[in-house]
């Protein structure tokens, strides 16, 4: 019997539909122009650093210059292709529900582009073919050329899958060839793996659509060899000359830092950069699917346990230090000097999908969704023009402008970066989001997400979703079953949701089944109607009390959304309220705010200092009650500039 | 009539002489070793960064090499030699209650050494005279020259007063002399100050030793000009050379960071470094002393008021952040990202000593004895051989290994440091605290602080003050006057005691009357005893609301002393504890713990984690009733390494 697979998704969510749309009408004209140096505006620096002044991105000239179509220099990071490469791929998921011939012959002639700078024996990374030939793959911890050419080969499948051009996905098999030539066990080959992790999943994914099974050797052999040696980074930066990093300082990080002080698979812990954390647990997570790997599953599954249960923020940010941009350690999770990078975000999502193709678990939905609904999506704004590259969960302007170590943790997202990984990243997750909302197994169908969408399987059914998702608690699932053979369907119980649902099956109450935390069914009928309602009330939120940060604090949680407080809604210093945990909070649609948000309103007491003194003597504290007013965290800093908290302090009412 | 002065002053406090003890047996002979290169030790690199494994410090063998005695580079930061400089100090210090012979040699040999060094000019910085004597005062912000021969001028001037030797006082007046051949308006000299202020201290004090109005008018110059011209320090450094940073980084911070982007006169906030800021307050409050100088008055009320009432910790550190080891903002005091620098703290006691000389008013006894007897004895342990450069308010010793932005915040005091400016300045401070106890204006005796000692002064008054502080509640004053004039005394109330006291005159009670914070009484008999008594119970403290990071939270305090809780008194993590308001506070001697201190245990509850998992639903916590044991903050970091911290955590009982 043939494998049932997803034949066709098109995303119907007004929610989802909106932030697609902005991506095609805003962002990526806006990215476009950014990479072309046509837009005028300001670089962030290093999160919180000098503002880059000169050209904006040079991301298509270095493209241009490496293949001399034009004089000059090579400008950016060495890899700055990848920006173009990313942009690509959220382009070519684009044109599934906005086909664009404008976009497509722009996509097309870069494509030409790409391919006219590709070397013969497939090389192509235009800083080192511009500015340094001699030094290629000579220095893997800084390099990132295996992370460059794997983001091309993900978008070259994309794009492939999506128009049908075959010279993308040439382009992407001559990329792994290339480095399936240079690297390896054999002699005459460089043992080791690049210093940032992603050619483990772009190989992944090109193994599965091609089937050929030297990919699938080359990406297992990365992982197997990865931090085999410590020393190797060492080795080759000695080599290349100590004092000749490629990206300042980056010599300094040890080998932890970068996945490579053993290899992944006997760790207990995955240390040091977030991103490259996260890029090698999907890409692990990926293989071990592929290959049924018990052991690299078994690492997946440790990685997963101590980011989700030790070290991920409420809002699905990880990464608790802009220093290194790194996990810290279990359980310290400041909410201020806080990293929760984008991309890493991102990544979580690629993991946990990863994950769920591997075993049937809704922990890795709720994930997800933490994700797309809280940490990844508020790495844009609401104008799809402006982007965080850090997603903090306490901000004070003044204290961010005058405090060294908050500097990183803007008030206001950026127009670019110097460093500009993050806007396409968001970009291709939210032009792709349609793939998330399925998992299907031998011969389950799972609704692992809340995206409104008509979808077909291969079977002939075909299912639609109907929601008014985050906002209305009502999942309203049609599934259409034309040959009515029995199929299984699964419907993720959120987290959120105390394991509580109603649902009606065509009308009639129903208790049904939930494994793993899939509610299963058995539909065998022409046409079912399912209704399921969450539990959308308002929650409050604690965190283990070994996060000292959190301890005497709620965070606010409705339905997928994590709340956070604006000072534009509440007049005072945000600190100085105290939610009050025996009071109300009453959840409010408003249309006309933040383009259509549930906002909150909670009880809560104000403090009113006693005294302007710095240090008094306790006395209980004057309260004046008040309300507090909050909004859905991936909404915030899309109005006046200001104080902004996910935590909450609390207070007993009475 | 004469003016009355303090004749001599004699500390007999147990608590302070097993302070000052330590500094002759133990502290003196070890700083020494160290700058003899002859002690092995661990230095602790920039706090939290990479020890430095080689040579110990090679201050003496700085000198040597200057003099050509010894062969050799020169080795250190260009501020080196005042090192030395503190010791000396210290060691003159010390003579006045310890005269040691060995010690009296070693110092007399120092200073021939250093007068060797001096050159003809008076110029005496090793740094330049060994590397680059080209580049003498020609980076003005960075190489600290007029810093370090400040701290010479201020150790001359201490071992001519208590030694008589005159060759140490000459040295200084020499330098003081090069400095104003050198520095000025006029044509040919340079119109510029030094970029760590200090010199503004020492030739205050030289002026006031030696009556020397050339001294006077020196100093008033550099106050006059610094900031002047704020791109003065940009234009020496071009002019130097831009790659050429004496100390890396140093030219990248901007002229606010050295106080001198305008005139401190009329700046309404001095920023930027912290031990900067407290030295050049000093210098300028005791120079408005000396001149009845308004304007600078009116100024130095201005950095008063901000440092004391918005950015300076309970404990009296100052300075919120590492990077810069600076101020940042009104109100931003976190606990564990803190520096507090001890070298601020005692900078602190300097900028307040020369405030009550300019105006009788007891808050700046105050703080006085906060930092005495917190921030900056915290610097020190009870061994004598292990310092604190950052004294943080909350630490883990997880963390501050884990998490970057707090790596210089350590649970163990460092052997030595590379920069070793706060071992010395405590060891000057602790050997020069009977100068604190009195202050004596035109016509009242000041009891400023309550430190046990015997006390002369020139009109034949004697006073002598017993008791058991910080441990024990009554301060008992006899007050000699063989004379029977009328002698005005004061004696502060600590702002601690909330203006409480207990007094009785010869037995009796009395009400007296407080002026400025201070008891002031008439006393004309020939003896008098005095008994006040303060309020010592244990007082809870809270912060402004303003402080985000204390919300919620209580200090302890008991007397001048603010408690903390350290991890070998409490089993738990610490942030687990919350204090029950409502609950009682025992203060209990323990005479064999941490060199005999008064312990605080406190009603608290643990807070017991429901799960494991990393958010849950709020659930009121399920607490154990325990005791929250407390010691004085200034003796942690002496036992067992753990967590630590000052705020703690509330609940109201029931």
């Amino acid at each position: 019997m043939e494998k049932m697979t997803l034949s066709s998704v098109e995303v119907t969510s007004e929610f989802w539909q909106g932030y697609r749309d902005l991506i095609v009408q805003s962002v990526l004209p806006y990215q476009w122009s950014v990479m072309n140096d046509q837009a005028e505006i300001v670089i962030e620096g290093e999160p919180g650093g000098k503002p880059i002044t000169s050209k904006n991105s040079h991301v298509v000239a270095n493209l241009r210059i490496a293949q001399g179509l034009e004089e000059g220099r090579f400008s950016g990071y060495p890899f700055q292709d990848s920006d173009a490469y990313k942009w690509l791929e959220a382009a070519a998921y684009s044109f599934a529900y906005h086909p664009d011939d404008n976009l497509r012959k722009i996509t097309d002639r870069l494509i030409d582009l790409i391919a006219g700078v590709q070397e013969d024996d497939g090389y192509l990374v235009t800083y080192f073919q511009i500015e340094c030939p001699e030094r290629k793959f000579k220095r893997l911890q800084q390099s990132h050329e295996h992370y460059t050419m794997g983001h091309y080969i993900e978008a070259g499948i994309a794009y492939y899958q999506a128009t049908g051009n075959s010279k993308a996905l040439t382009i992407a098999t001559r990329m792994a060839d290339c480095i399936d030539e240079n690297f390896g066990l054999e002699a005459g080959k460089i043992d080791g793996a690049d210093g940032h992790p992603e050619i483990e999943i772009a190989l992944a994914k090109l193994y599965e659509l091609t089937n050929e099974q030297k990919y699938l050797d080359l990406v297992r052999y990365f992982i197997n060899r990865r931090g085999a040696d410590p020393d190797f980074y060492a080795k080759q930066n000695l080599a290349d000359g100590l004092q000749n990093d490629i990206i300042a300082g980056m010599g300094d990080f040890p080998p932890s830092y970068y996945q490579a002080d053993g290899l992944p698979v006997n760790q207990e812990v995955l240390e040091g950069h977030a991103v490259r954390v996260v890029y090698l647990c999907a890409g692990m997570a990926h293989v071990a699917r592929l290959t049924e790997d018990r052991e690299l599953l078994s690492a997946c599954d440790r990685f997963w346990t101590t980011i989700v249960t030790k070290r991920m923020y409420i809002t699905g940010g990880v990464g608790s230090t802009n220093l290194g941009e790194a996990f810290t350690t279990d359980y310290d999770l400041p909410n201020d000097t806080v990293y929760a990078e984008t991309c890493a975000s991102v990544g979580m999502v690629f993991f946990a999908k990863q994950m769920l193709g591997n075993r049937v678990d809704s922990r890795y939905g709720d994930v997800i969704e933490k994700e797309l609904f809280n940490g990844a999506l508020s790495g844009m704004s609401l104008d799809g023009k402006h982007f965080f590259y850090v997603n903090p969960l306490e901000v004070d302007p003044e204290i961010t402008k005058k405090n060294p170590s908050r500097k990183h943790a803007l008030s206001r997202r950026a127009e670019w970066f110097g460093c500009a990984c993050c806007p396409s990243n968001l970009a291709r997750l939210i032009t792709s989001v349609e793939s998330y909302i399925y998992e299907v197994t031998k011969d389950t169908i799972l609704i692992d997400q809340f995206i409104a969408n008509k979808a077909e399987f291969s079977n002939g059914v075909a299912i639609e979703q109907v929601n008014h998702f985050p906002w209305g608690q009502a999942i309203q699932v049609t599934v259409v079953n034309p040959l009515e053979k029995p199929v299984k369907l699964g419907i993720r119980i959120p987290d959120w949701t105390n394991k509580g649902y109603k649902l009606t099956v065509n009308g009639k109450d129903v208790v049904g089944s939930v494994e793993n935390g899939y509610l299963m069914l058995l539909l065998g009928e022409k046409e079912t109607q399912l209704v399921i309602e969450f539990d959308l009330s308002v929650k409050l939120i604690q965190a283990n009390h070994s996060v000292r940060y959190d301890i005497g604090k709620v965070a606010v949680q409705r339905g997928p959304l994590v709340y956070c407080t604006e000072q534009v809604d509440n007049p005072d210093s945000l600190w100085k309220y105290r939610l009050l945990l025996e009071g109300e909070q009453k959840s409010v649609h408003r249309p006309d705010l933040l383009g259509g948000v549930t906002v909150i309103e909670a009880e809560a007491a104000l403090l009113v200092d006693h005294s302007e003194a710095l240090y008094t003597e306790y006395q209980a504290p004057m309260t004046e009650k008040v309300t507090l007013n909050l909004i859905p965290y991936y909404a915030w800093a899309n109005r006046a500039e200001g104080q902004m908290s996910v935590w909450q302090h609390v207070a007993i009412k009475g």
